[in-house]
């Protein structure tokens, strides 16, 4: 590839907005168009929108077939939402107008093993048309599966493999601690995951596409939330959480195999936590113990997830494509 | 793939005794030749020569162009040296004879930029006969290369990168430790460094590899070897290390990039190191740290990633690979 990618934003929410950003800041990546229902968005310039200080020359607009006939991308960026029925009319659309598509859709990380129907369509469809879908991000899409999965490229045999994702939501923005339920009285946190809006998209997923990759048959998956609860007083510059109140979530996804568990996903975000890390285990020959001092800042992430993946979903074969079997996702900010 | 890889071992030492060993466990591969020029295993049964207590009906052969004629191998774990020169005909003569490679020759793991023309020839080659080449393992092949790359994909930027293997030489083998220069003088460590015995090959290879990957023009590739000199009495259940003598090697190699120091790969390997480890630092948004406790262990992952490699090498597309552009290696030994 000499010249720049071709790229529309479809889907002008936070997630976005920091992969707009960020594509506006890449040599390789050339901004041609851009997707939003949201009238306070439609019809001004993107660059105002994702809160540049520059103009990009790309007007948001609210119709996607027009943009996707006119702007011809080499790709989309899909960053309209988690679930993939919700999202499968705007994929499919981007599909038949013969684009690839990176999206951050967390259903969409590996969906052959909940919607086999679904992604048997999208595979076919992006056949059809010459092109690669993928999803990605950081969770779904690297810390609880790709990169456990990377780790065990040194081992002779995997007999278990957990994965840690630790958060201390304190220093995060007060949206953050609010959707994890920093503290609700243990009877609000309970309204809320029964509202659903407590929920992490994409355990299930990740846990999918690590048994694909290793070759395990699962027998199922399951997860639980459950809230973290405050023993003493946790104060963030936002809020204060009081002893027996929420001071976060945590969520756990379980992989079973021939009755046991084989693979276990923690997921815990919440004030107070003494630090952030992500951390994987494994179980076999030899047990491994890979740390991420400092976790990793998930924002940042999924922006860099969706640009570094590109060059990766433009050369690949067409076809719904997963991040377990792309080539090696790597920094290619440095490139073009 | 339903059927089982059809593998050769070529080279019988220490590394091809651990492939051959693992290989022989894997439910994927079926062992169907092996090649060895010493006249104490020649002639002799595979299964007795990597230490099995049971024959694998394959019988060790220095007619190396026999074996692949009637082995007809999808595969042959080419192990029989560090060189690329010195196993140069070997390769070629695998490559005609139509089977893809896997090779643990550290020279071999990215040749693009010691050795261009090989480099060009081999994939020439390749492509002719219709195989891959890939050389892997645990460095270069992972830990100073494909692992720190596959961290990146979580950054926007990535401005210099440093990865250290720091291994305490204690627990090891007596041969190890010699091979390090525990217990040596400052004047025998200088002999064991002029001849060539002391060195780590493969930290150019890791180097060019992670600035291919991410899009870097170095300028030069440095290393350099010294002691790291006891301060104290160190004793390992073999031998003990005296003040003012080598208590191992510390190896570092230097990408240097507009004159500027962006990759630095830090090999330490000794006696008294208070702790083993693998880390990979990097300098970007965000920053990274990211660290696999107790280190890794060299013979078990070497192994390991040859016989984890084998499907992505038969499914790749023909030519010379490299870890940095194939699927995600991932542990096989659960399927097929």
């Amino acid at each position: 590839m000499t010249g720049k990618y071709r790229a529309v934003q479809y889907g002008c929410g936070p997630i976005g907005c920091s992969v707009a950003r960020l594509a506006a800041q890449r040599a390789d990546i050339e901004l041609v168009g851009a997707i939003d229902i949201d009238p306070d968005k439609v019809g001004r310039d993107l660059g105002e929108v994702i809160g540049l200080d520059r103009r990009l020359g790309v007007t948001v607009s609210d119709d996607a077939a027009a943009v996707l006939a006119q702007a011809r991308p080499d790709v989309v960026f899909l960053t309209t939402g988690s679930s993939l029925k919700k999202i499968f009319g705007q994929l499919t659309e981007i599909v038949k107008a013969g684009a690839n598509v990176v999206s951050t859709a967390e259903e969409l990380a590996f969906p052959w093993r909940k919607e086999p129907e679904l992604s048997a369509e999208i595979d076919r469809l992006a056949r059809e048309h010459g092109v690669t879908v993928l999803a990605t991000g950081v969770n779904p899409g690297f810390l609880m599966d790709t990169w456990p999965l990377a780790m065990t490229a040194v081992c002779q045999e995997v007999r278990q493999i957990r994965v840690s994702r630790i958060q201390d939501a304190c220093p995060r923005r007060l949206p953050f601690q609010k959707k994890i339920g920093a503290g609700c009285t243990l009877e609000e946190f309970q309204s809320l995951v029964d509202a659903g809006t407590l929920r992490h998209v994409g355990l299930a997923e990740s846990i999918a596409m690590i048994a694909a990759g290793l070759g395990w048959e699962l027998d199922e998956i399951t997860d639980e939330i459950e809230p973290i609860i405050a023993e003493t007083e946790v104060k963030s510059p936002y809020l204060t959480v009081k002893p027996g109140q929420a001071a976060g979530v945590k969520q756990t996804g379980h992989g079973i195999k021939n009755g046991k568990e084989v693979i276990t996903l923690d997921f815990q975000a919440y004030c107070g936590a003494r630090e952030s890390y992500d951390a994987v285990y494994i179980t076999g020959t030899p047990d491994m113990e890979v740390v991420i001092r400092g976790g990793t800042h998930g924002d940042i992430a999924t922006a860099a997830m969706v640009l570094n993946s590109v060059c990766r979903v433009v050369a690949a074969p067409p076809g719904l494509a997963t991040m377990k079997d792309i080539p090696l996702v790597i920094c290619t900010a440095g490139q073009g």
